[in-house]
């Protein structure tokens, strides 16, 4: 990731044992997997700066939908491993959030497992796009949230190639 | 998506009608979901090439895991919807496969719901990375595969700024 | 099952491919999945009777929400079997409705894989119980839908002792 | 449920917070999500009385397939609340288990949510049926299983008419 060195806001742990329904024949975590972890990821980021995301949704009618996402997978997971979500957001504008996750596996020195990227936008439920509200911001990159805004939250995961 | 002129074989079509369980309460499919479908359409390219992935892989103890995938989500779909998975083999090497899929809703016009590109290698289930074999290239490329190897398949989904 | 000789209406088949999403590390078909499929074949089914359940859902904001399920696991499936689940209702009341469901594996001589009696009651989305609308009732027992009304759907899979 | 005083060895607690995913259009969990968390509560079960299912089936090459499941859905649970399924071995027997377990919403003074039977055999991997294996049966059981064993585990969950 060539951005790793970017962080906004506090570091947010997610941590989830792996399920036996997570995994395919494989005998790994299906590559669709991580995204239901990620997402919860960011409920807590959320919550830990202050926004419960469901009751903000209900007060506001309004969502952060995905905009765009990458993922590289590096390593598998199995079952009844304990994932480690790390999540700290990577870059704040008034139209859209990223929020940058890395995962390893407890008890194996940090391993990477996944990296992912994920852009999301504001919109109200019913009528479409909105600008990022302050309490979403400042949830996400603390009080000062303001020094940390740029343009365009462009999500920059370097895909390597193989 | 910055190379949707690279097309190497077939295309393949795969549709699949949206199911209650797909969505969220935000009432649109959850953006996991889109994962499900490009999985089965890949499944359905391969068939179309001559490869049946389940004997396959029964057969050679090989897979064809993500490396990584981007995906770009323009437009919610919903429940009922009938979505057209429209798949194609952007970057074939001997090292991964890139499928691009362009989603779209029945009756819509072609309105692009979600881009995706993703990237897959090839494992022996045991013992580990292999190079990607013949009949999958062919599977994937045409009797004529070779013409159109590339050294990396690298994923080039140009992620816009919002 | 006690009762597979009551059947009222049509009797519907949903044939859908088993992807690899759907498998666990056991090879086989996860439980959870079947009622992914058991909820389409529900869909299909109130289709073909008339009613269209989105459109219906969004009219009249009520919605046919689980009471209660019995399911019975035979043999599992497989990755890239398609499995073909016929059912039909097996008890319709003003209070709710019971879908039995067969499901087999296509080319396996009818050789059944899982039985399932699941129970809907009607709700106001908003608002709470209701009873099941005149228009549900047609789709699902025909338009002589009254001469099979009972008191009480009941479920009455009989779960054999091992 | 007819036989709720029935309880074997001990009883276990899983908590789990709620996903957006797990939620569908209707603003509630989806009835199939249900089915994860008991999963996942029969795995807490079985570590806590010292049978970790991961190293169990890699080292035996057994499972515990479901045999059948009965599940009644008394009220909805949403997005972001905490669920906790309480866990009990109902019924134990050489040829089958049976898991009763009762989900109530943390903060909601032990109102039902959903209950459930779950009836488990054994298989090996590969080669088929297998009687319940002394290792597990005490997991479920304790030190004096044999007191508990009956002929059948049967499954006798009243779903009430509504």
């Amino acid at each position: 990731m060539s951005d790793t060195n970017t962080m906004i806001g506090r570091r947010s742990i997610y941590r989830v044992r792996v399920g036996y329904v997570d995994t395919d024949q494989a005998q790994v975590v299906h590559h669709s997997t991580y995204f239901r972890w990620l997402e919860q990821a960011r409920v807590e980021l959320l919550r830990e700066g202050g926004l419960e995301y469901r009751s903000w949704e209900a007060a506001t009618r309004l969502g952060l939908p995905l905009v765009d996402a990458s993922i590289r997978y590096v390593q598998p997971c199995r079952f009844d491993d304990i994932v480690i979500v790390e999540t700290h957001i990577g870059a704040l504008a008034r139209t859209a959030l990223r929020f940058d996750s890395t995962m390893t596996i407890e008890g194996r020195n940090g391993t990477i497992v996944t990296q992912a990227q994920i852009r999301l936008a504001c919109v109200h439920l019913e009528t479409g796009p909105r600008r990022v509200p302050e309490e979403v911001l400042r949830a996400c990159g603390g009080d000062d949230y303001a020094s940390h805004l740029v343009r365009h939250a462009q999500t920059r995961l370097t895909l390597s190639s193989s």
